[in-house]
């Protein structure tokens, strides 16, 4: 194993450019992103900016892709000027976006016909935690695989839970975690929700409910956002967006379908956040959610 | 206040019982129940078995109602040698039971017309917790009442909020604490039926996920007891009854309708529970809900 493997960045959104500063603080990095700027703020950060995919991956052992979902996975390693017209046998490819299983074992199945491996990796934390390599990665891989992209994912992960040898393992267990934190924000919501509409104080009812039989990660954390939603006529600040929780509900549901197992609740989160879109709330902060139950101009 | 209240117990369930008993042993208590052997239970304890709810609460300066639900309410009060034949003005009435805000104010109404005291005051906490004095109470009251009622309350409660002055409002941060509660349990329902339909093994799901940003009171303690339906040919020990939530979302999704305040996941989880209860489940542990979407036979 390569301790120092030269890694390829390919996309430099929200997870991506915190996560690509850190390795470049400590491997050879190169990266692409459609963005101008983000590129030249990893080049300050030591970076090599790359002007496509496959440029990027030219020299790379690793390559860490980081976008938003499958279609731009497929875009980044099989569309023009993808990564895989320079992968090389043997280089492995990090796929830290939530696409499902089933889109990540497809995607495995192409690279391994380039003779490329694959490591099922999505990440959970968001931006501050990425930066600060303090990440969950949930991973389906192979040993081999797994042995390659170590000094990555160890430069990314705090928590690092391997489900299982075939890509898609990561996705599944990672699709379990979306359901519930999706159906929890929800459920945080309509708590919020109807204490309004019955007159009670929000924010004490979320004090007086957070450390119980009640009590969720998404509720101690959403919850004071939620009462904020109403206290404050500015959007709160955007810490996970909405259309996340839009992506991986489907996600959850597109797979329980398969699987024929019944998750009517999460079906009904799905719809929620798919009617929060539609609302104009796509790039806020998922907590706004609350305001498509009790809107903040509603009589109480 | 007096500090040793003669209190009458009606309805010695499995949470009516073990508070009547802890009760007897600082008060003078009477109580009544349909059933022999459970006034028999209570007497050897220490207290002293009625005949009806009209001569439990003869003597009573504090009246406190351990039934099922509203119809027990109204029958223990004002049905046929109902308690409100024999109370004093200057009684008050404790409600232990999730009733809903309308229903708590609707009796608070007709014990005033008798010159009693309504301390709206539904527990949480179980049977165990019960015993002990350690339930958690929302307490919607005045003053008065809840001066009066004191010695009783702080012998049952390690945790005592108040809420606000009027019955129903404990009511109603009760309902928002079972909203939670009940969402948060077919969440983790779901997640484990999806984790089977996935092929992942259950209790890793569970183990992986718990502290984390999925994690939530429910999944904890309910999800090692649905991972165990599984592993077992026995039913799991009944520690809260799946009935209790068909109720308990009946008036939450009830009194959400009433303020006009949608809540769509706790209406898919009230049908969950509905459909558990239909399928035979009703008087098993709350987290059977997970063989519904999940079957013990189902090919995985």
């Amino acid at each position: 194993m390569n301790p120092r493997p030269h890694t390829a960045v390919i996309g430099l959104g929200a997870m991506g450019l915190p996560m690509a500063t850190r390795l470049a603080a400590h491997l050879p990095v190169t990266a692409y992103d459609i963005s101008e700027p983000r590129l030249a703020q990893l080049a300050a950060a030591g970076g090599t900016p790359a002007a496509t995919p496959a440029e990027a991956a030219r020299e790379a052992d690793v390559v860490l892709l980081a976008v938003r979902d499958q279609a731009q996975v497929d875009a980044a390693l099989f569309g023009e000027n993808g990564a895989a017209l320079t992968l090389r046998p043997g280089t492995t490819v990090i796929l830290t976006s939530t696409v499902g299983p089933d889109a990540a074992r497809a995607t495995a199945a192409r690279l391994a016909e380039r003779g490329a491996l694959t490591v099922d990796a999505p990440v959970s934390g968001g931006p501050v935690r990425a930066g600060n390599g303090d990440l969950l990665i949930v991973v389906g891989a192979e040993d081999k695989a797994l042995d390659l992209s170590r000094p990555v994912l160890d430069l990314l992960a705090s928590t690092l839970t391997v489900v299982g040898p075939r890509p898609g393992d990561g996705q599944a267990l990672k699709a379990i975690n979306q359901l519930l934190a999706g159906v929890h924000i929800a459920a945080a919501a309509e708590a919020i929700a109807l204490a309004r509409g019955l007159g009670l104080d929000p924010a004490t009812v979320v004090e007086s409910l957070r450390h119980g039989a009640a009590g969720s990660f998404m509720f101690a954390d959403r919850g004071p956002r939620m009462v904020e939603a109403y206290a404050s006529d500015q959007d709160p600040e955007v810490k996970s967006r909405l259309d996340i929780f839009v992506k991986d509900m489907g996600i959850v549901t597109g797979i329980a379908k398969s699987a024929h197992v019944p998750v009517p609740l999460a079906a009904a989160a799905e719809q929620l956040y798919l009617l929060g879109e539609r609302s104009g709330l796509a790039a806020h902060d998922d907590s706004s959610i609350v305001t498509v139950l009790s809107p903040k101009e509603a009589d109480r």
